[in-house]
């Protein structure tokens, strides 16, 4: 369903480039002039719906964040949420994961959020999984070797996958929650999958790593 | 209960030294010579009642074993399984955890199992946790720079800090698994605790980890 061609999508696109920012890579090493701040930028790799990066952003006016998202249908909904919240510190992109670098200059990410990334299950699959070292070499280089990756799933295969393919990489594990509405977390703001999965209750695995100085 | 001083144990120790060694610290760098066949030497610290280290030797015929177990009581049960069973490949010490690289030269143990170690919740008791850098650093030495730890538990608590404390260690997670006994594993052997957790539906997890060559 979400990646059926969508012509209304296209025409929403089209006309709400200040939101869906159009040829994103003509910006490369040009984000902060997007938006009305000079401030940190946190970018989420599948921003689906946009309840993640639309709460983030308004629960950290301090920061700018990029959502991008391939499906067409779901990025319409993401940016009426930031229109109709009249967020300015958050942007979308309509594009595929693995041509980050082409958009972001060496450095030029501070943070890297995956949210209920798809889990891709097969192992003739595994390199599409957005914590495969394909994507982490992606992720350093726009991150400039510093920085943090914080990954939200409730797919247990995934969650070990990614353990061990952070660990492979060589990335300090700061923080990792086994389950994490059971936690006592504070100011976790939930995606849609969340909401639905955790109100089954389902556990959500968290982990945060870092580049090690 | 565990720490309550047994004359009786202390008697059957002393009666039993063939399968409980006494004085282990004078067979540092020998340990080749207390088993019939020069193989592989595993340790487990913490052994308790000896229901996995007797499992694994059984298994394992081609690997030593050794279980180290501080409380008398039990390591009594230990060594009374031993010898019911016959096995000439393992053998149990009475012992604190913390002075292991007394017990053994460098690089003389091949691998290292913690099994359901004592999970001390409180921040304040964290260095006695076994999986904290004071003690991966004895392994360390035990293990000569190599091997690996294997490490079961229930407690998602102690199997968080332990993840984040190998990884802030530099060792590789080379497996993990978040719920063992629907992980479709073959041959675990089971601790006691583990049979019981997991027969109440509780949740095992278990991480497998290297130093990196």
């Amino acid at each position: 369903m979400r990646m059926r061609n969508k012509p209304w999508a296209d025409d929403f696109l089209r006309e709400n480039s200040d939101v869906v920012i159009s040829d994103p890579e003509t910006l490369n090493g040009q984000w902060e002039n997007v938006f009305t701040a000079n401030q940190p930028l946190h970018i989420e790799v599948g921003t689906g719906k946009g309840q993640f990066i639309t709460g983030m952003a308004k629960q950290n006016q301090d920061i700018n964040y990029i959502g991008i998202e391939l499906a067409k249908s779901v990025i319409v909904t993401a940016a009426k949420k930031i229109q109709d919240m009249g967020l300015q510190n958050v942007k979308m992109i309509n594009m595929n994961a693995d041509s980050l670098t082409d958009i972001f200059e060496e450095g030029e990410v501070d943070r890297i959020y995956l949210n209920f990334s798809d889990p891709w299950p097969k192992k003739r699959h595994e390199k599409r999984r957005l914590t495969h070292s394909y994507f982490l070499k992606q992720y350093e280089k726009i991150l400039g070797g510093k920085g943090a990756i914080h990954f939200k799933t409730d797919n247990q295969g995934l969650f070990e996958y990614s353990l061990k393919s952070f660990s492979e990489y060589g990335l300090l594990l700061t923080d990792v929650s086994l389950d994490l509405h059971n936690s006592g977390i504070e100011g976790n703001i939930m995606t849609e999958y969340e909401e639905k999965f955790s109100s089954k209750g389902q556990r959500i695995y968290r982990a945060e790593v870092e580049w090690r100085s």
